[in-house]
């Protein structure tokens, strides 16, 4: 017979686990200890996502970890991924694709909601990626074949909120996974017209999704991809959304000060206020992923099979700084450094970001809550990158230099930079870090894909202070 | 002969004068004294406005200001509104009206810009100004004949990029004045499609104006109204659009944070943060007015003519408090107070708003600032408004009630306000004060007109919480 120990009306997890996020729906929570083997057993009451009440239960020798031992057993019930359907929007995109293949590898009953016009911009601006992808149709009947899982696909864009409406009450998702924006900065700074469509795009896409919620599925969660882009680059400690200011004898916690440096970063700084304001006056959940710049090309899943290949962007217009280095380092192109280079930001493997969506869906925010994590493993700067890839390409036996180039952004290039990202760590993220390794498989992937390098894509030729009022179709 | 007192190359007046605000633009002050009399002389050289430099000169004995006479003395040829061309973009509506005039009648070359859907909504909502008021066109011909003074009027959307062009093409603006947004919080919550065209109208709009100026008018000193609703209800004082924070042994000066409570107020928010951009990456310049609630219906020019009169909304959707609260005094309707009565807001006269404008066109920005000023004159809860207007009421003999009824809106009913306004009375605003007087005045219009008034318009009809995504034509 177990002695009862303690009784909780709510209980809470201290931070020496990493565990706790399940403990934010337990409403009873009762130790009892086995007087003969000291074993103690928790024995918790939860309320599940669709709000029923289930209990877990764990038994541990004292100094063990009960807490994270019930947190397994609950697994099943609480978090089982049989029980959710998650929406990807622009699932058919660079992080989209990886993150919806991700989700149903882990049982998550997964659609894909998507306008194509990723690949529209490529048409239109003559960029291609480097990795030869195939359509989205295809890409779905083969993971369907590979894998027996079924991803559902609605194509169409989120600004026709019939088309969005008619998605949400057909899927019926209990998480959304917002990607579909025009995520470009310099797209965004080509002329007035793609600036405007850019928060237009984005902006209005966003405030459907949150009406849709609101409408047909008051409990889902929308988990949103925002930037770290939000927040500029200021003199202070950024933190995870919040701070705490203390002003003229006064304190209070105050959404963190935006500064954003494109048209493009601008659009998620709108979509933030506008997401936190639904939170405060309609009770929706939401959480917002402030994502660092993402590299890499390879994911569990969509190394399967050569079709299910992501899309891979090294061009002056959708290339990131680290894919867009290897690739310069595969061909023989000077690494082209923006300026002074000393542009400091986060920096996250693409295999981390599938895992932080995966970890935000699976401990949602409260109704109400609007929370937000800033996703990203590492602080390089520009020159760091460059050095890194420079040390990966000389062990392959590539001569790799580096070239400053006038930059094209309006930016500090000298900048104190110190981002918290501790919140997903704390949710149980294992980082991949970048590492000599890393370098070389995505260098490997240059390397292999090197004839279809367009080299004339690689150089900046959107300028910041260049933009004007007519419409430019930037082919070089 | 006088001697040379001192060189400054730069020069700046401390806060002992009101008139600091041209010594902005002074890049040279020499000040000389005669032996003979010990009068002293500034010999100022200024950049004016198109950044042509000249001389001012002005005499003083010692311990006179004598920088006051030099700014009184270049008045004329730094700031002679006869060389300003302002474009009044929204001047038809509320605000925009009153401007337009005031501006006018001080010199300015004045073009209005308006698409005229202020009036639209009118008819689409079933509502009416208490206050008569004739088209713009007629508006404008009985200026013409009243003072000899043009009004150039320009009919068309600014969301469309090709009437704003050829608009700044016509009319060469050296500042513009933006008030041409939907401005009606409850308005942007009715429905979906109401929330989503007040952010696409003023956020694309705004966007536009800023492309008109980088592109045709690079110059062009963009005044644009905000709104103090932009800060939210923060537990620390609300400063001028930037906070010095010290965190973490770090100190920087960011943007103040926002947390705005309806889709309007969030528009103007995205609006902030695109334009402070704007003026960081191009060298734009701007002021942010962040305006309080306006009140009262008279200025100077609108009352010289019965078809010059201003607007005076009422109802619960486009109402500002006061001015309902007026108006229910007249009619015998009980005061409506949402909630508590505790919400604390910035407040001020219609004649302050022109007059704020007319500094900040006089005083404008510099390249590349981006200038924020609370532009409210006092604090009031709405209870105290109920109370100034229980108590005006009585004067004129009414009887009058006050009545919470449930608030319609998501908002602190009790909550600390206090909120900087400082930089506009150091430019030289000098406020009309909510007093007994002033509550006659516009009691007396309220009761003048009180047979127009439409009782069923009074009561909110639109509610923060129940928004919903079918088109809703609130027409009670």
């Amino acid at each position: 017979m177990a002695h009862l120990l303690s009784t909780h009306s709510t209980f809470t997890l201290t931070k020496t686990s990493k565990s706790n996020f399940k403990y934010q729906n337990c409403f009873s929570a009762v130790t009892f200890q086995n007087p003969k083997t000291s074993h103690l057993t928790l024995k918790s009451q939860f309320r599940s996502y669709q709000n029923k009440p289930f209990t877990a239960l764990a038994t541990s020798t004292i100094g063990q970890d009960i807490t994270s031992k019930a947190h397994e057993n609950s697994n099943d019930q609480f978090l089982s991924p049989k029980n959710k359907k998650v929406m990807v929007i622009g699932g058919d995109g660079y992080c989209g694709w990886a993150t919806a293949l991700h989700l149903s590898k882990k049982g998550y009953e997964v659609a894909v909601v998507d306008s194509l016009v990723r690949r529209l911009f490529d048409h239109q601006l003559g960029l291609e990626s480097l990795t030869p992808i195939v359509s989205i149709q295809n890409r779905i009947k083969r993971w369907k074949q590979l894998t027996g899982k079924t991803i559902s696909l609605y194509v169409g864009d989120i600004c026709d909120f019939e088309f969005l409406a008619e998605s949400f009450k057909s899927f019926e998702p209990d998480a959304v996974v917002h990607f579909g924006e025009q995520r470009s900065a310099p797209y965004s700074m080509i002329d007035r017209s793609r600036a405007v469509f850019t928060q237009q795009n984005n902006v209005i896409g966003t405030l459907n999704v949150l009406f849709a919620i609101k409408e047909f599925r008051e409990e889902c969660h929308l988990v949103k991809l925002g930037t770290m882009g939000e927040y500029g680059t200021p003199n202070i400690d950024i933190e995870e959304g919040y701070i705490t200011i203390t002003h003229n004898g006064r304190t209070d916690t105050l959404p963190y000060p935006k500064q954003a440096g494109s048209f493009y970063h601008l659009s998620k700084v709108h979509d933030s206020h506008n997401i936190a304001f639904t939170c405060r006056a309609w009770g929706l959940r939401a959480t917002d992923l402030n994502q660092g710049v993402v590299y890499g090309l390879r994911t569990d899943e969509t190394e399967m099979h050569e079709e299910l290949c992501n899309r891979f962007d090294y061009d002056g217009v959708f290339g990131t700084a680290l894919n867009r280095f290897c690739v310069q380092a595969a061909v023989g192109h000077p690494l082209t450094v923006y300026g002074k280079g000393g542009q400091t930001r986060g920096y996250l493997d693409i295999r981390d970001t599938v895992q932080c969506v995966e970890l935000a869906i699976a401990n949602p925010a409260n109704p109400g809550e609007f929370r937000v994590f800033n996703q990203f493993t590492e602080q390089f700067s520009v020159n760091d990158l460059a050095k890194l890839v420079t040390k990966a390409g000389e062990k392959l036996g590539l001569e790799v230099t580096a070239v400053s180039v006038p930059n094209p952004r309006v930016e500090a290039e000298e900048h104190y930079y110190n981002a918290k990202h501790t919140k997903l760590i704390e949710l149980g993220l294992i980082p991949h870090l970048l590492s000599d390794s890393l370098l070389d498989s995505v260098l490997n992937f240059a390397i292999k894909y090197k004839d279809r390098v367009d080299t004339a894509q690689i150089m900046p030729n959107v300028l910041w202070k260049k933009i004007g009022v007519k419409p430019k179709t930037v082919s070089v």
